[in-house]
């Protein structure tokens, strides 16, 4: 089984590491990683630029790896097209440091890395872990991705479907299961803090909180918040059907 | 009616004021649109750089504008935090210079931009012309908007639903009316090309062809390449509901 490995905090990152650890117990492992940090990214792509890259040796030597100047969707587009001598059997993302779940899908370059696998029509899985710490423990984190890479090489996922796996911050041990579940309902409020500089010109600094929208108990927030792994099922069709079968009405003024 | 102009293409592109243009007819404008182009920059967020805003006078006495060095994201998030009065009553984004049909939403700051507005809890309206000109005529664009935007008043949208509207290439006369469409399923199909630096280091450009894998005549894509405007609604809940309905067993296997 051939496998590509990819993140947002870059390739030196503690949880890339602990993730290609986890890979290698499956299969063939290819490592293509952004440079530098690139959370946050979300689906940006490099348009007008290119892409520099260099193989990088700290993943052992039985690991393949590139560090690139693109963002993680550029890392993973870039090996299924030219680094990859055939397209991955899997990609996975991650371990991010600091949590997916809920609205920051989409913010979150790494689970946009796995986004893009998905739609490359590999089987692919974004894995977080609710811990921003560099020094992060991923021991629980691996327990859970080894059981969940498992599940999906029995059971296969339909095409174009990918997970967003996050895990709470505990001892492995504390760690009670997994939940299936949905993307929580969920926002951050911004609060810009403004600066000056030396010259007296206004400038601003993004800060914010996570703000829970949704209090039922299927969603990935919720078993975060009791001590669940969270893997919800992603697709990347954004249409929203039930809206779409609503709106002929619509279509018919329009016309007009 | 208080309305949100943003784009991607930067302030000073052509299809933002011809956007302009027509918001004007609805209510107050304020622009707040980034300082350069920002394609491809898909959902990402500036969390590690301050932002440098400054106002900008190109959209007439009539229209507040800011430009800001900041991402089509940012500039959703920085105008209803800090520099608007009062949340907007309509986000509108674009016009943009380019297909934002199908799988470009993805990738697409313009539709980001959009879609943080609807996250944001404010009706939210991307437009995009097939034309990558910047000197594309918006003739048809301004057209197709008047329409779209006077519905949605009329007809409100669901909470943190949008559309994504894309308009054929086409003089205003031949454009054939609005479709209601589903997102098209496709992909890019890439082919990175090879450069060599100076000293011979090897370094890629992103190229590539876009692959519609999805010939029903529902597409936003069938819609367009038969001379109608394309309206898709959107929704940024990514769980696949389906897949999520099917997989207890995936739980009761994992918890083993």
């Amino acid at each position: 089984m051939n496998i590509l490995v990819t993140n947002d905090d870059g390739y030196f990152a503690k949880g890339i590491a602990a993730l290609v650890a986890v890979a290698k117990e499956f299969g063939n492992v290819t490592v293509v990683a952004p440079d530098k940090p690139q959370s946050g990214m979300g689906h940006a792509i490099t348009i007008n630029a290119p892409l520099m890259v260099d193989t990088v040796d700290v993943f052992g030597s039985d690991v393949v790896a590139f560090k690139t100047s693109g963002t993680p969707v550029d890392c993973v587009k870039l090996a299924v097209d030219k680094l990859l001598s055939s397209p991955p059997d899997l990609v996975l993302s991650g371990f991010n440091h600091g949590s997916n779940a809920s609205i920051n899908i989409l913010y979150s370059g790494t689970m946009s890395a796995a986004v893009e696998g998905s739609i490359e029509g590999v089987a692919s899985i974004g894995f977080s872990l609710l811990d921003y710490s560099e020094e992060a423990d991923f021991d629980g984190s691996q327990s859970i991705a080894r059981r969940v890479i498992q599940y999906i090489i029995d059971h296969p996922l339909p095409k174009q479907r990918l997970l967003n796996v996050n895990i709470p911050k505990l001892p492995a041990d504390e760690i009670k299961g997994v939940k299936i579940c949905r993307q929580a309902n969920a926002k951050w409020e911004e609060d810009y803090k403004e600066r000056f500089d030396p010259r007296g010109k206004k400038y601003y600094w993004m800060t914010g909180h996570f703000e829970n929208l949704d209090t039922s108990n299927d969603t990935d927030i919720w078993a975060l918040e009791h001590g669940y792994a969270s893997v919800v099922p992603v697709m990347f069709d954004l249409t929203d059907h039930a809206l779409l079968a609503a709106m002929p009405e619509f279509e018919s003024v329009l016309l007009q």
